[in-house]
């Protein structure tokens, strides 16, 4: 195969654009994914991968089934809209999520949480404590930025998460689950309180916190106790501290490892 | 006061030299914070704040005993490192932290963590849990790297933190402070089982773990147990979750807030 090297070939600046573009990857139903790592994660997780660009020797099986395009590595720095990319690239198919979430069990809501890297750091927690789903709403960081998807570490490719406007969180709450919204009120509940099945816990934006709207939607708001001198955690701190919180206590006992 | 508009003004090169330069920070022990937030909390906390840089109509009391120099936008963005900088920047002393750890509590060690949001971050959780100190060994991130103390949202000017060496880790095991290593082995303990006194929880870097000579030391290695299909969290995320368990029996119940 021949190596690329020109920016203007049209594969190319296809993939550049999933890169650089929610909108392009909206209407592509594509999203861009750098690092060996990552190809790793969307093999072992049966991802749908469309197109790969590597330069040098791959260090890895490449996906048959895939476009594979040796590049220069000129190419993939310009591609990639990490500093300093790995020396491969690749793209894959939105998998269609809709629907898809349980009716029951335990969720978070992001409301507006617009850090990808926070958005990638919470799903990559929500697969390893076992949410049965991470919500976005209102404006969150795109969950297939390849900031968010590389701080996933590969969690993109199996958490279940949903996009969801305030009639479809009416819904799930009409449907039966418990709303706790992020946020320190004076009758706030202590998370170490809050009931455990069928609820979603909702955290806010970065700098406003939860939504007028959304905070309107919640059952009870929660708070995770600290000095009083310190306002609030990083938001993909708290959700941490909650999802543990979740589920800390039906996680079997030492020495053994939590199977799914 | 007339507004400095000129990058090459010496008051200008120096604070721009304080965003850029681990080693220039060193030499003048003082570091740049960005912002008002951080204004706010420095003088809030008492921070030694020595010079301030503003535009427009500053947003908050400026500190009498600072130097106070008005001047253009376009100063503001050369010296500050953020994209899109507020309106205000000031430097701070950095406070002689050398032997201000008590002899016992609860500490974190970060081990060779890099990324300056996640340090940042920790030293906010540690603030929010009453960590007693904040160790950071090996090749870490700078504390007062300006994106690191952004991330801290002010905790920078209260958390103890000390930076040590191997001698001085080992020390401090001999004064009686247990060391566990985030770690996954066959003999891992359950966060929920260690003892939660007089300890310290060493947190590796993000890619390489926690370093052979550090993990030689540790007494034992603990895990935060969560689904086998992954591999671990995010360093902030897991260090998060292992402070809290540290501190979560030992918080007042419902309703109250934590007092310090």
């Amino acid at each position: 195969m021949q190596t690329i090297t020109s920016r203007k070939n049209p594969r190319i600046t296809h993939m550049k654009k999933l890169g650089a573009s929610r909108e392009y990857r909206q209407t592509q139903g594509e999203f861009l994914c750098d690092g060996f790592k990552l190809l790793q994660e969307a093999l072992k997780n049966g991802a749908r991968i469309r197109t790969v660009l590597y330069c040098g020797e791959p260090e890895t099986d490449l996906p048959e089934s895939a476009e594979i395009l040796p590049v220069s590595r000129d190419v993939i720095e310009y591609v990639s809209p990490m500093k300093n990319p790995q020396n491969i690239l690749f793209s894959c198919a939105v998998e269609p999520a809709a629907g898809s979430l349980p009716a029951a069990g335990r969720f978070l809501v992001l409301d507006g949480i617009q850090d990808p890297g926070n958005v990638g750091t919470i799903l990559r927690g929500a697969d390893a404590f076992g949410m049965d789903g991470v919500i976005l709403t209102g404006d969150c960081a795109d969950l297939y930025n390849p900031k968010t998807v590389r701080a996933t570490m590969g969690a993109v490719f199996r958490q279940k998460t949903a996009v969801m406007d305030l009639t479809a969180l009416a819904a799930m709450k009409r449907g039966g689950i418990r709303f706790y919204g992020a946020a320190l009120h004076r009758d706030s509940k202590d998370v170490r309180q809050i009931g455990r099945n069928n609820c979603a816990v909702v955290i806010g934006s970065e700098g406003r916190g939860i939504s007028p709207e959304v905070l309107a939607l919640c059952d009870e708001t929660v708070v995770i106790p600290m000095l009083p001198r310190c306002e609030s955690l990083n938001a993909a701190a708290a959700a941490s501290v909650i999802m543990w919180e979740l589920v800390r206590e039906t996680l079997p006992g030492e020495g053994t490892q939590w199977q799914s």
